[in-house]
C-alpha cells in the first residue's frame, strides 16, 4: 500500500537526496513539495538531474494539505526548521532534518545554535534518529531527530566502544574530513570551487563545532558521567563524504570485536577485516557505513576509521530508513542502491 | 521469474557498474563473475564499494557452467572478447561490452582496432546495441553488440537529424568532453591523478578516434550515402561523463522538433527546453540522457548538446537495458536510478 | 631604478595574480592597494597565500597617492572600471583588466554588456592591449585595455590565419573549454564546489558570450571585411586553464607554417610539432601559450588547439606583460615562472 | 657567479619541481640532466610544461662530466640512490632527495625500507636536510640528505615543543593529510584519477609508514630519550600539499610562544595568530609552510596544524634552499615565488 509523503525544503541538497532515493523506493509516493523561497518553480528547475521524474510542482508549506501526507521530512535550516515544525498539524508524523530536535536540553541548545528554543514542547517528543541505536523508539515515534552527519559518523565509531567500555573515556580524538556538500547549498566564499578545489584545510578547530553538543549528550548518557571527546573537521575538496579518524585508548583487538558485535545484524554496517581501512570512495552515494580498527605500534591504542556519504547515510538516508520504520516499511526499502564508483 | 546472469569481465568499470545495476535489479540474479586475471578473488577485494552484496567469488570463464545462465554480459577489452565469445555456448544469450561486434564489415574492424576479425560468422549474428534505434532487432537477438560510449553520445544527436534530412552531411563537426573512466582501468600515466585532475586536452585529434568506425556505419547506411564527421574527444578530470558539442547546418528549429519528435516516447532521453544546455552534473550515475539545442547568431547554424554517463547509458546501463529487452522484462528495469548530484 | 606600482581592485582573483607575479618582479614596487570594499584590512586577511609579503594595506582608491605612482593596474568590474578610471589624474598610465575599453564603437560596448558607456573620450585613447599583435601601440599608450581571456585564446589561433588569409572566413568555430577563475570570486550556485566539481557544462550558447564583441571587432578589421565567427565557451571543473579547439577550414600545413611564422620570436607562445596537442596541465600558472595544428581526415579541415591560464596569460600576466613595455621594462620581467605541474 | 648544476632523476616529479623552480634562479644553470630510462629524450617530451626552457637533452648519469658540475641533485628513488651516489666522484657536492641517507641507524634503515643499506661510509658523511634546524651542517657538508616531506612538516610542529618540552612525549598525534605527487610518477590501480579523485582514505595505519624512522631519530635525539608517536597518513585528491594535524598535550598558550618565537626569523616559515587555522591552499606552489595553534576546549590539550607543499618544501624546494647554503648563495635564491591561488 503507498504512502504519502510530503518534503518541506525540498531545495536544499538533504531535498534533493530524498527525492533521489524516493525515486526508487516501493511505496512511498510524493505527493507535495515545498520550498518557500522557489513556490510556483518545477523540481527541474530547482534540480535539474530530477526532470525525469514526475513530481509536484514547490509550493509554499502553508499550502500543502497534510490530511493527505502520511508522513513529512523536513529539510529546512535549523531555527527555522523549529518555527514551521511548530505550526504543522500535532498528529503529522514528522523526520526533522535539521538541528532543532536533536538536543534535548534547551540550555545545551542555545550554547551551540545561538538561538533560544521556541518549540520545547515538541522537542519533548522528538527521538534521536541514530536509527541502529533507537530502532523501538524511532518505530513508534511521532516525531524523529535526525543526527548531524558527524555526529552520526563519530557515533558509530565510539558508540558500542563507550558502552562496551573497552576504550578510555577521558582520551579520545575525532580527526574528521568532511565533504562540501554538509555545508549546504550556502553562497559562501569558502565554498566556491575556486577556494576549494585543490587543497583542505582544519575549521571549528578546539571542540567549537555545534556537532559536539551531540557527541556530549549521547556519550555521556551512555558512559552515565560526562564525556568530552577532542573533535576537529576539515573540510575536503570533494561533494560527498565524511572520513573519521579515531584515536583511541584501548586493545585494538577487544575494540575491533565489539565493532564487530555491534554490528554484525545491522545491513547498513560493514565492519572491515583487521587492519582494513575504509576510503570514502566505497561508500559514495550510497547508506553504508565502512568501518576499520588498526592497532597502533604502542601498544593499548587503537585507530577506529569510518567512511560515510553525508547526505546520504549521514542525513537523508538516515531519514527514510527512520521513515520506513516510522511507517512500518521494511526498514531498508529504497535504501539498497549500490555506492557508485569510481 | 528471476534470470541468471553471468557477467565475463567482471573486474573492471563496465563489469563493476553492471554489478551496482543489477544489485536492485527486480529479477536478474547474478550467478557467476569471471575476471581470469582475479579467478580466486572476491569482489570485496576488488571492488570494495560493492562488499555488501552476497556475490560468487570471481572465477575463469572457462569455469562457468553456461548451461544454469540465461544471460552473459562479455565486459572484456577488444579482441579478447572476440576471442573468448567465439568459443561460448552457440546458443547462450549475450551481450558484448567490447568494440569487436560492433562493425558489420571487417576491414572496418581491421582498420580502425588494427588486429584482423576472428569471429567473422560470430559477428553476423551481432545486432547492434544502440537500443532506441534498433529495439525490435534486439529483442529476438542472441548477441547484441554494445556500442563505444562516445559513438552513443553522438548519434543521439545525429541519428534524427540525418534521417529526417534537416542538416548537411558534409558539414558536421562533434566537439566531445570525455570523462577518465572510458578509458577503463588501465595503468597509463595520462590517467594518473597527479597527470589528470585541474587541466584537459584533446586527443585523437583529426579523425583517428576508433568510435569514428561507428558513427561511419551508422550514418552512411542511415543516409544512404557516405557520411563522414569530424569527432574531436577531449580527456575531461572527471570520471564519469561525456558531453558532445554538435555543430550543424540547418534551421535550428527544425532540428529542435525533430528531437523532440524522435525522443518524445522514450524512457531514458529528455530533450531540454528550446535553448536549455544539458549538464553531465545532471546525469551522473544514471541512464538518462539530456539533449539541448540552440541557434547560433549565424542563421542556419544549430549548437546540439547531449550528457550522458559513459559507464552507465554509454556502456553498462545501455547494456542492461539490452538484455531487459532480449529476456522479455520490462526494458527500464535496474535503470530507474536518479542522477547523483551533487 | 624601481617604478612605483599601484592596484585598484585588489581583492579579486585577477588582483591576487597580479600581486603574485610582481612578488619576484625585479624593478616594480607595490606602493598602493585599493579595494573599496574591504578598505582597512591587510591582504594576509583577504588571500592569506600572500602572507609572507610586506604589502601595503588595503585603501580605497579615493586615498591613494597618484602623484608617486609610475602606473596604475585597474582590476575591477566592467562599469565599475570606467566610472573610477575617468576619476583619475589623466597623465596617470593605466593598465586596466576590465571589459571597458576593449571596444572601440560605443554602441558593440553597450550591445554586449547592458549598460552605456560613460568615458567614451577616455576609451580614444585605449589600446587593445593582446600584446603580441598591439606591441608597439601598446609601448606610447597612456590606457591600455586588457583583452577577455577568452578573446586573447581565440586571437592567438586565429589573428595569424585570417591575416594570412589561409582559412575560410566564413566558417570558423571556437570551441572552448574555461576554468572557473575567469567568473571571479563571484558567489553564484553555479560556481560552488557542490555544484561545479565532477561535472561541465556549454554555456552562452549560440553567439551571445561578450568575448565575441572582441573577435568581431579584431577580425573584421583584420580582414577588411565583416568577419563573424561561432563561439562556444564550455565551464570546466578547474580553477585556471583555457583550452580552445578552434575548427577552421583550409590547408593544415598552411595553417601551421602561418602559426610557426608568427610566434617564432614570441617568448610566450609555443608552437608544438604539427599533429601535437596541448594541454591545459603545461601552461597552468604561467603566461605561455601552447599552440598545435592537426589536420583533419577530412581533406582541407585543421583542427587548432590553443591552451594558456586564463588568470596570467589570459589577464593579470597579460597586463603585467602591457605594463613592462608602457615603463620601458623588459617585456618578459617577472613573468618566466614556469608553469606549476603537477 | 654562476654555478652549474646536474640532475639525476630528472624524469619524476621532484626533478620537475626542482627544474621548475632553478627555471628564475639568479645564479644556478643546468648543465646536465639525466634519467637513465628516458636517456636520449628531450625533457619537453617528458615535461611539456618545461619546454619553453633550453634544457639539455636527457642522458644516463653515467654520461655526466662532473668535474664541471658545482652540484648534483639526485633525485632518484630510494635503493637505487645509495647504489648511484656511491658512485659519484668523492667530492661532488650533493643533494639527495631519496630516503637513503635519512637514517643515521642503517639498522633503522633497513627496518623501514625493506633492504640493506650498501653505503654506510657515504651516510657518514651525510647531514638531514631539515635546513631551518640543521642550518650550519648544511652549509658545510658534502651530502645533504633531504628528507620525508610528511617528516618535515611533523618536525615543524613539533620540534621546537619537545625541544622547548612544553608538551608530553607520551601521547603525540599526527594525522596527516598528503597530495597524491608525493607518491611519484608510479602507476598504480589506487593513485589513477578515476580511483583517488572525490575522495580519501588514510593508509600506513598503526605506525607502519616509513617517515616513522626520521620521526623517531629525530625526537629521540631532540628529547634525549626514546619518543614514540602516533602518525597516520590519509591519501587526498590533490596534487600537492600536505596538511598535519597535531594533537599534543600542554598548554595551548605556551606551544603557540614556543613555535612563534622558534620561527621568528625564518623566511619561510609563518605562525599566523593563535587560533587561526592554515589552509594547503595558501601555500601551493609555493617553499612556505603556514602553521596554526589553537587551545581546544579541554583544558591542557592544543592543536597545531601545518600546511606546506610536499613537493616544492616538503622535497625539491627544501633541496634548493640546502643547495644555495652548500654553494654560499642566498639561502631564498629562486625560492619567493608566491604560492599559486586560486
Amino acid at each position: 500500500m503507498t504512502k504519502n509523503i510530503a518534503i518541506i525544503g525540498a531545495s536544499g541538497y538533504t531535498g534533493a537526496e530524498l527525492i533521489r532515493l524516493l525515486a526508487t523506493h516501493p511505496s512511498f509516493v510524493i505527493k507535495a513539495l515545498a520550498a518557500n523561497s522557489k513556490a510556483g518553480q518545477s523540481m527541474a528547475d530547482v534540480f535539474p538531474h530530477l526532470r525525469h521524474l514526475d513530481l509536484p510542482a514547490l509550493v509554499t508549506w502553508e499550502e500543502i494539505d497534510f490530511d493527505q501526507i502520511d508522513l513529512c521530512f523536513c529539510a529546512l535550516p535549523h531555527k527555522t526548521s523549529q518555527e514551521v515544525i511548530s505550526k504543522l498539524p500535532g498528529h503529522l508524523k514528522i523526520v526533522d532534518l535539521s538541528a532543532d530536535f536533536r538536543l534535548r536540553d534547551p540550555e545545551e541548545y542555545t550554547k551551540w545554535y545561538g538561538n533560544p528554543h521556541i518549540a520545547i514542547e515538541t522537542q519533548k517528543e522528538a527521538v534521536y534518529g541514530l536509527t541502529e541505536f533507537y530502532r523501538n523508539e524511532i518505530k513508534g515515534a511521532r516525531l524523529v531527530a535526525g543526527t548531524g552527519c558527524n555526529a552520526a559518523t563519530g557515533q558509530f565509531i565510539l558508540r558500542p566502544l563507550i558502552a562496551g567500555k573497552v576504550i578510555a573515556l577521558d582520551d579520545i580524538i575525532l580527526d574528521m574530513k568532511c565533504g562540501v556538500s554538509g555545508a549546504g547549498r550556502s553562497l559562501k566564499e569558502n565554498l566556491l570551487h575556486a577556494e576549494l578545489s585543490e587543497g583542505y584545510n582544519a575549521y571549528s578547530v578546539g571542540g567549537t563545532h555545534r556537532h559536539l553538543g551531540e557527541f556530549d549528550q549521547e556519550f555521556s548518557a551512555l558512559a552515565g558521567e560526562p564525556v568530552r571527546i577532542q573533535f576537529t573537521p576539515h573540510l575536503m575538496p570533494v561533494n560527498r563524504g565524511i572520513l573519521a579518524t579515531g584515536y583511541v585508548k584501548g586493545d585494538p583487538k577487544a575494540v575491533y570485536q565489539t565493532l564487530v558485535d555491534a554490528y554484525k545484524d545491522e545491513p547498513f554496517i560493514e565492519v572491515l577485516p583487521f587492519g582494513a581501512t575504509p576510503s570514502t570512495h566505497n561508500i559514495r552515494g550510497s547508506n553504508f557505513v565502512h568501518i576499520g580498527v588498526t592497532g597502533d605500534r604502542i601498544e593499548g591504542r587503537a585507530i577506529v576509521v569510518a567512511a560515510l556519504d553525508n547526505l546520504c547515510k549521514g542525513s537523508s538516508g538516515q531519514a527514510l530508513q527512520n521513515a520506513n520504520l516510522m511507517l512500518g516499511e521494511e526498514e531498508t526499502a529504497g535504501l539498497m542502491l549500490a555506492p557508485c564508483f569510481p
